[in-house]
């Protein structure tokens, strides 16, 4: 029962040309959905997630996606953002990363109303005529415009050619495919626009521009895989609950927003009682985590993850938000202890296991030799206050 | 017998890097000689032909010329030295705008030691990955060190992505075909550059680099078609004869320097006589004139153009500096001569007339009604002063 204005405002950041997508969507014509990716990094999170979860909705109102995969974009690398040139892919990397990408893509969007297309398709016949064209069409100033380009340059950063002409070929994928509205994190604000440029000058009705916030990690910060703050896709049940209750409480609301099915006027609720602290953070990040792993793999696993972590740490008390610590390689407990500051010493680590108060996922040690594993995902305790989640 | 260091020197603004000539040279193996050009103004003038006939220099101790087409960067336009994005070329303004050039080319260059290469052959063929790749070799800010560029970028003229472009695919023309050596104006130096850079990338040896000074008009100002300060290629002997004895005495030491077989030791033997005023300077035009319809055409059509000269300006005494007026369309006596200020009214005109006072090319005129034809190349005179050649 979603309504218009809440389809193009909950967790949208940006509508071009907000009174022209109203109009598209009050005709009744079913629209072809643009969503691009590169397949350069094929690990999706619960970020990604929210424009998933917009297109769907707006494939549950009767529109088609197309999915773009950027097999040529892809081996330049998009420089949004980036400060420095990236490294080319090899068409095989390129390959098997879509894979990875599109197998986390369909848990979210239906496939029967997904079309997908690769940018080989258009690409791989252009020839340098066309390539020229296109470079014909965009100015440098135009170009330097885009603050990713101005910064690298004007950093003397070696910003090359190649890389001015990304934002072209994203472009050119709407005109190929005839989109009418393309959706893409604000970061790809400059690129999109660069394709509604593009169909203005070839004579076509521009796309309309749906952007979608970029929301924080788990702990507020900017979601990084080197902050472990986010929460993703690929991610087994049950890592993914403990994930998500690792999550502040700062961020709650936002993620209500964005990643729940809940009516807004609930979130609003939410928000009021976390604000006037009538409620316990636990319990709503409970059923958050709970919503969020039924959507990417079943409300069976939903569940299931729960009542695991119910009995992992909320029956033997242990606090939700224990600090990770990600393993290279397999470890030797003692060392683990040193480095994660368990215990100040080998020597104290030892003492510390002889008096019988080191336990690893609640079972005590006797042993010092035991080697810890990486993404184990078991917790190391010391004593009632001291815990290190290895992963 | 031109010696290897007046090779390098005569009529040589600059070459890159000499010793590496010089050793080429001296190898003894036949060298190939890259001299592009981009087929968008047909019309070659003397300034054109001091680099054929360093390129003839050359080809006569053996080396190959390969004759590059332009029919792709033409369609681009040079931006070196614009300040303009340059209209586009059809293919078939391109394919005739070359034949004309190649028939100019070829009366000063040895056409059994040349091959004629089009860009197509190689660019025909090229797909979007060649292109990307190439834009991948070239940095925003080694292209912004184009003076051309940087001047346009920074005026905020619409400098576009596809001009940027042009170095890079001048400079593959120079690894497709192998160079050893390119041939271009001061003001192509930076896209020869952008050649030797490329060919280092891909691991081969950087071509040689032999720039050519512009030369000045024949009035001394900058040559351009706009100051009728240019001998054409493809002027009719009389024609090309009449525009070389319009030099001024400035440049008289140069064009002995750059377009005549004279040595060296004669060139600054003239320059001195010029100096001390011990020689008539047009005497000196005269056997410089004859000397290059003699290369263009053939020495019997230097020798008639000069005789044709001696009749109709030195024996009737006219001036050999006559100003030119050029007509763009058939244009009544009457109106030419208050145009040019040989009468200051019409009336004044038809009196002069009636007088005798008013010749064309030495004939008197009784009729007032005489028409005019652009390209007629007759002096109209009035009196014994004042004189105008149409053309």
């Amino acid at each position: 029962m979603t309504t218009i204005d809440e389809l193009l405002t909950r967790g949208v950041a940006e509508v071009i040309i907000e009174r022209e997508l109203r109009e598209r969507l009050a005709a009744g014509k079913p629209l072809r959905l643009k969503q691009g990716f590169d397949p350069t990094k094929p690990d999706m999170h619960i970020g990604h997630a929210v424009g998933l979860r917009k297109l769907r909705m707006f494939q549950e109102l009767g529109h088609q996606v197309v999915l773009i995969v950027g097999d040529w974009t892809a081996q330049i690398g998009d420089p949004s953002g980036r400060d420095e040139t990236r490294t080319r892919l090899t068409a095989a990397e390129v390959r098997s990363n879509a894979e990875t990408y599109m197998e986390q893509f369909f848990r979210v969007i239906d496939r029967s109303r997904t079309e997908v297309r690769w940018q080989s398709e258009w690409f791989g016949t252009f020839g340098l005529e066309q390539a020229l064209d296109l470079a014909g069409r965009f100015t440098l100033a135009q170009m330097l415009a885009h603050e990713t380009f101005r910064k690298r340059y004007e950093a003397g950063a070696g910003l090359t050619i190649l890389e001015l002409m990304y934002p072209m070929l994203q472009g050119y994928d709407s005109v190929a495919m005839q989109a009418d509205v393309e959706f893409g994190g604000t970061d790809q604000k400059f690129n999109i626009l660069a394709g509604r440029e593009l169909m203005a000058q070839l004579g076509m009705t521009p796309q309309q521009v749906l952007l979608l916030p970029l929301i924080p990690g788990t702990d507020g910060r900017k979601m990084s895989k080197t902050f472990l703050n986010t929460v993703d896709i690929g991610m087994a049940p049950n890592e993914m609950f403990g994930r998500m209750m690792s999550m502040s409480d700062a961020v709650l609301p936002l993620y209500f927003e964005v990643l729940s099915e809940r009516p807004m006027v609930e979130v609003h609720e939410i928000r009021q009682s976390l604000a006037t602290g009538t409620v316990n953070p636990r319990d709503l990040k409970m059923g958050l985590a709970c919503e969020v792993v039924a959507q990417f793999h079943s409300p069976a696993d939903g569940e299931a993850a729960e009542a695991a972590f119910v009995r992992q740490f909320v029956q033997r008390e242990l606090p939700t938000d224990i600090p990770e610590y990600r393993l290279e390689s397999p470890t030797p407990l003692l060392d683990l202890m040193v480095a994660t500051q368990l215990a100040p010493s080998k020597a104290e680590a030892r003492r510390l296991i002889d008096g019988g108060g080191v336990r690893i996922a609640g079972e005590r040690i006797t042993d010092y030799a035991v080697v810890l594993q990486p993404g184990a995902g078991v917790v190391v305790q010391v004593g009632r206050r001291k815990f290190v989640r290895v992963v």
